[in-house]
């Protein structure tokens, strides 16, 4: 199996961006991670994309996407597994090079979501939930997790004040992140007095309908080093995928996320590392809850010590793990499709040493774990610099 | 790069299944290829599938599936080019084995379409074409491709009755199918007085709307001969795929498919194969011009040559290279995300020796070509059997 570096990021601002379409949106975060890597052609596009087809009426997205690039001809797949989509594609490239299909491989995600108004967008994001055995019923995303809130908080005794505190850290991790699209410092107060959404999880425990694209290029590591002489070379050295049953019905426990312990000992172990090995780690904080229990699942806490662990500081900037340094989903914004793949621009940024306000020093090894619905998929891709 | 062999094969019978859901007939295909294969454990799936966002209202579908299985906690993805999208779901298995990321993977393709009245189906399908350059000023597929005919005719003096004689092919293998949709006769007569549906297109010049699932079962070429020792073993020497503009207007040339060229030629140069190797075809007749414009793109015949071929039964069973022995899309029936994965069921039906009283003598090479909208993307996988 062949060694894969990532040679090039780029990402738009994320937000309403109500004057452009998908397709603009793309291809700037596709522009400028080529610039960044330096290249102006490519072996193999993927693209992560939850649901262009509900969004905006688009399938057949990889083929339209390629052409608006200027690079109809080119190989180019779209994957799709829920808010998942992102980190399917980062895999799916990442494949193509390891297997020697490809040598230089752009990986995109898209998701363009306020162009439908907001009842649609609740529509089509239900959708990544089991249709005829949640939705039909009429339970949407912020019920769902409520309920692994209520079932947390009782089985290890999670404080309200422990969800909160992780829109407390993302928020002021954001507001050092340009490209987020929330930068506003929140704090408890206004976390606990926020609009009840769903017991217990207030508006300010979700992360916001957004419109978004981030894109990576990734390489053989030999042309790595061959385009980008001098330059540390970050390469991805585990990649995991899982699943889990996608109706919460089905699950034996509610308490864990599966799909994410699975997904993250399949990239520990083809990386051959452990949590303690991480310096900087991005969880899909889809809503507060979501962060404890995957900070959990990866290990960097036993079950049940994520929420103090956020509440004591050992997740902010600074922290012993710093987790969500981007804003996290939470302030950064949650363009479903896009989100694994930004989330791995952040590592990469701050692999690189590149992070700014928000860069924590020393940074070598990062991890970045994406999940579809409410923990039915899974991705985790550890990445380090030479 | 690993080798990649098919050790199982699985189809549902195609056709208007109203009494069963899109998980009930995916899983049928599933098992029926697990048990062909003799494996009850992989350790990745991939589901093709164009649109269960808008006919199902179901996404995050490779979970769904996995769960249905009872396998949740394995790797599964869905991967999405329109109708190719069944052609990317064995592109895509095949990678994970030739990277070595997997050993065992159930590739799949489903769509379930009659779930929605005729125009919801419509629109689906029209997403596959390019929504803010032709479905938004309402022309859908049998238009498009009516386009493409008009042009052939006029550049190569392709004729009516040529088209006609795809249908006519195609009806009479799909009789010999038993998993076919349309299993019945059809004359010339018939095709020609059949209802207009975009001139030149009638009727029976277009595949129909249709419920299916197929599957394979994929491994490494060494663990097929210790899990199948005695058997012949067919392994997937060659994958291409490519993209080209999905609205036609981008096409400098619309006598040609540039796709299906282009992951043609892939394809053959991955394999060491020309097209003059082959002993036995499937190619994506969504409607009769686009057989005979495929098989022109795979060098089967110089431009131009694809209709006389088909007229004077070069690609009959029995002819020098018989095409869509299966009965095609045109027959068998058209479930977009199932078509790809169902093509190469075929052929190594074919290659295996077991396809019944449509059996192609002496069949050691075969080759499946998929196709997305208008030819916007196109995968080519070849086959042979040791």
């Amino acid at each position: 199996m062949r060694e894969v570096a990532v040679i090039g990021t780029g990402m738009v601002h994320f937000g309403e961006l109500w004057e452009k379409s998908l397709r603009t949106i793309w291809a700037e975060a596709a522009v400028a991670a080529l610039e960044d890597a330096g290249v102006d052609t490519v072996d193999h596009i993927t693209v992560g994309c939850m649901s262009s087809g509900l969004f905006v009426g688009q399938e057949h997205l990889a083929s339209l996407l390629a052409d608006e690039l200027g690079m109809a001809g080119v190989s180019a797949v779209r994957l799709e597994s829920a808010c998942a989509s992102g980190g399917l594609a980062i895999r799916a490239g990442f494949a193509e090079i390891a297997a020697g299909l490809a040598d230089v491989v752009l990986v995109t995600g898209v998701e363009k979501m306020t162009d439908v108004d907001g009842a649609d967008a609740t529509y089509a994001l239900g959708t990544a939930a089991d249709h005829e055995w949640e939705g039909f019923h009429g339970i949407t995303f912020p019920g769902l997790y409520a309920m692994l809130a209520r079932v947390h908080m009782s089985r290890f005794g999670t404080t309200r004040n422990q969800l909160a505190a992780v829109a407390v850290k993302n928020h002021a991790n954001g507001l050092n992140n340009p490209n987020a699209q929330y930068r506003m410092k929140v704090t408890l107060e206004d976390v606990l007095n926020a609009t009840l959404v769903a017991d217990p999880l207030g508006l300010l425990d979700c992360s916001p309908i957004t419109d978004g694209a981030a894109a990576l290029v990734l390489a053989s590591a030999e042309t790595a080093r061959r385009l980008k002489p001098g330059h540390p070379v970050v390469r991805i050295t585990g990649s995991g995928m899982a699943t889990d049953t996608i109706t919460l019905a089905n699950r034996p426990d509610l308490a864990e996320l599966r799909a994410v312990r699975l997904a993250g000992e399949r990239a520990y172990a083809m990386a051959g590392r452990k949590p303690s090995d991480l310096h900087v780690v991005e969880v899909h904080d889809c809503f507060s809850i979501a962060e404890i229990m995957a900070t959990e699942a990866l290990g960097l806490f036993p079950p049940g010590q994520g929420g103090p662990a956020v509440e004591k500081g050992l997740t902010a900037i600074g922290g012993p793990i710093p987790v969500n340094t981007s804003g996290g989903l939470k302030s950064k914004g949650h363009p479903v499709g896009a989100t694994g793949v930004a989330q791995a621009v952040e590592i990469v940024s701050q692999l690189r040493g590149e992070a700014g306000e928000r860069q924590v020093k020393g940074a070598r090894v990062g991890l970045a774990q994406n999940m579809g619905g409410s923990g039915g998929s899974s991705t985790v891709h550890i990445l380090e610099v030479e």
